[in-house]
């Protein structure tokens, strides 16, 4: 019953996420051997201005 | 100190939040016998648009 | 589709996570009324020389 | 900059784990167009013994 | 590669966030002995309504 | 109320996670104003071979 959850910038397409999610699950199924159905994928947007990198916010760089 | 966290799809009511809140907490401090000002509940909600089960959006199904 | 995530302190009995398990289920089904097998409960067990409390780590308090 | 985080049952073999991260890397630059450098993969293996499923732990179903 | 993830409250300033994601890397950096680019920090804000503790919302006392 | 997590490779000694805790703590009460009381940090060690960069898993790199 894999969980997958992926912390990326905000600001991403519905098709980019639809892929996403697409072809991870694909790739869990592969690599582990588990149906689809067991699988799930959580999307979790953090906007840059809430995401450090180097001690600076990456809206900032 | 047992920190809880929820991720579940978007649009629930105050009052469920409320309740939740309450009963799962209710449900820590008999299962561990820890106090209930020792527990935290933290509900993160996530868009259907950005959860996906069996390859795909739960938006799209 | 509840996903719940416990953190708490290492070393409870089989029993307890067991009981755990079954009221946190039984607090969100009821609360969000969701069935109990769309309600997944992980438990993540960390030590205490893992988990600081006013700047200390719990081991040593 | 994206952070991939896999919550799974334990107990796979390192080929798996090799092939999961591989695998992911892949579906994350391709559905995101970000570096490979930029992907993050980090697998948190959970004993059947943590992890609840209809309210009943998954050591026991 | 650290990752911090920092769970509070939403509603702080640009200005602390900033200040936060730049004191907790310093710290990391100093604590562990690792590279600032290699340290990353999200920041992850809870609206009041979906916080619990004591087993009531944190918007509601 | 801030929680703090950090993820990091596994293997560094009770010394520095004493440290990381202390500072970090430091860093989130001077950045947000909150009392240490109110802040907790839970440290994730994740084996090299749970962890992948740009495809590869650490332990093989």
């Amino acid at each position: 019953m894999p969980i997958v959850e992926i912390k990326m910038w905000a600001g991403r397409t519905e098709e980019q996420k639809e892929r996403l999610v697409k072809e991870i699950t694909e790739a869990v199924t592969r690599a582990l051997g588990v149906e689809p159905e067991e699988t799930q994928v959580i999307i979790i947007e953090i906007p840059k201005s809430n995401w450090g990198v180097s001690g600076r916010l990456a809206s900032k760089t």
